[in-house]
């Protein structure tokens, strides 16, 4: 599908394309870009890359894959944009997408073609150690288009994309940023504010039942990424956040005046809910 | 062990208890007590009880187990304590412990021995058809004593709940329900009401990231249970629920400063303190 893939990044993320991509037939050769050589090195090691590049010596790519930590997207697409052959598609796997497309409009260039892209498959691991085959299949991918991007290479990625095994979906950029600052990063940040709170209590509070279980695994992701991500989304986080808040005072509103029935309705309601979407 | 257990209130935690009981060797019978007859007549048919009881008459047992929805446990226990024959062991194995302990001390009778018992093992789903083998392996127990506690007993009890592979600890009723407040009954609080927002989002919000699935997961509970824990442990959620929104609002805080470092510094310390849980 493409002769030469570039990844630039080489995390857990970037690994599991280029492991997929190869084992899947998808591409004959895989480049691999990062500034932190141990990393390149153990990529090249793992055999998830066939060979090092140097710098964001892309030239050679058909396909470039952006897959460093999200703060640095839009630098990093700036250098492969002016850098990239005549005919190669750029794409990028930030979580955030808003502030990356917008931010990288003035850098297109014509004859390279950028798509924007978040595979939701992410796990609390990082690093290409915890690269996996299979990690995008039956995954979601939101591709959040913009105004003059060139819908044939579009599809081109789709195909490179569904080849992975994902579900594409499109998603305006601002829109995108609304609901991922709802489903993705206020639970991020509601597991990271409640393990910071635990572990300033003492030794009693070490008994982990379920609820604390899933939110503690959660808390063990990357604090670089988490980082990025909560300041890249700030605006429709903060705003998350801010509902959020006001929505569990409303649930303690209920305990407090002691509601058995308006409580019962209100988590019947939420289980509900929690089927619909199994289903 | 004990010739006779008596289960009362045949859900998922009394039937996986009385299905480990007679595959382990600790009981030669056991008797099924449930205000639902339905259910009764379908631990039965599921070979979870040996024969159905009738009313509260326990008199045969020698160890009873309340497992009742949590805030019938009171009235339960005094039925229980009046009709066990001399020298019963009754156990309640409710998640909240203050209110039940405080609220059945004038209803103790002498040869009956009561020792209150949290067996932290829940999962999301309920019913006696949810009951399983080994549910109980490796999890904690909490034992709350109370002033009067018989020692010897409550030895007993340990034995048995050791005999169904749990790790027991002791803990004052009070200090139970504030540390079980935190790390229990909040969580599932906070996965209520982000469910319970996210059920009243559009159909662009049912793209589920690992983050929003950790919490859907206990969101999925009965809340029949749930009502119950939330009113009879009013105080202590009450006071988790405040002091968490006042984390999750400091966090909130340094994004909106844009403050990297603070962020990074208390993502991570999250994380190591994640780390040690699992350590």
């Amino acid at each position: 599908m493409f002769n030469t893939i570039g990844i630039v990044g080489v995390g857990l993320i970037g690994g599991s394309i280029a492991l997929d991509a190869k084992s899947l037939g998808l591409t004959d050769r895989v480049l691999g870009f990062d500034r932190d050589g141990a990393a390149l090195d153990k990529a090249l090691q793992l055999g998830v890359i066939d060979k090092k590049g140097a710098g964001l010596d892309v030239g050679e790519c058909d396909l470039v894959v952006v897959s460093t930590p999200v703060r640095s997207i839009p630098d990093v697409l700036r250098g492969v944009f002016e850098r990239a052959k005549d005919g190669a598609i750029v794409i990028d796997v930030g979580s955030v997408k808003g502030a990356i497309v917008e931010g990288v409009m003035d850098f297109l260039r014509d004859g390279v073609y950028y798509v924007p892209v978040h595979p939701i498959a992410g796990i609390e691991k990082f690093g290409v150690d915890a690269a996996v085959k299979g990690l995008f299949r039956n995954a979601y991918c939101i591709i959040t288009p913009y105004d003059g991007m060139d819908q044939n290479k579009a599809g081109a990625v789709c195909r490179f994309l569904e080849g992975l095994g994902m579900r594409i979906k499109f998603m305006d950029p601002g829109l995108h940023d609304e609901v991922f600052g709802f489903v993705s990063h206020l639970p991020h940040a509601i597991a990271y504010a409640l393990v910071g709170l635990a572990s300033r209590k003492g030794d009693n509070y070490r008994f982990i039942g379920g609820g604390f279980r899933d939110y503690t695994r959660i808390a063990a992701s990357s604090e670089k990424m988490w980082s990025d991500i909560f300041l890249m989304n700030r605006t429709n986080l903060i705003s998350s956040i801010d509902g959020f808040v006001d929505e569990l005072l409303r649930l303690k509103g209920m305990i407090e005046e002691g509601d058995y029935d308006g409580l019962m309705d209100y988590l019947k309601k939420a289980r509900l809910f929690k089927e619909s979407l199994d289903g």
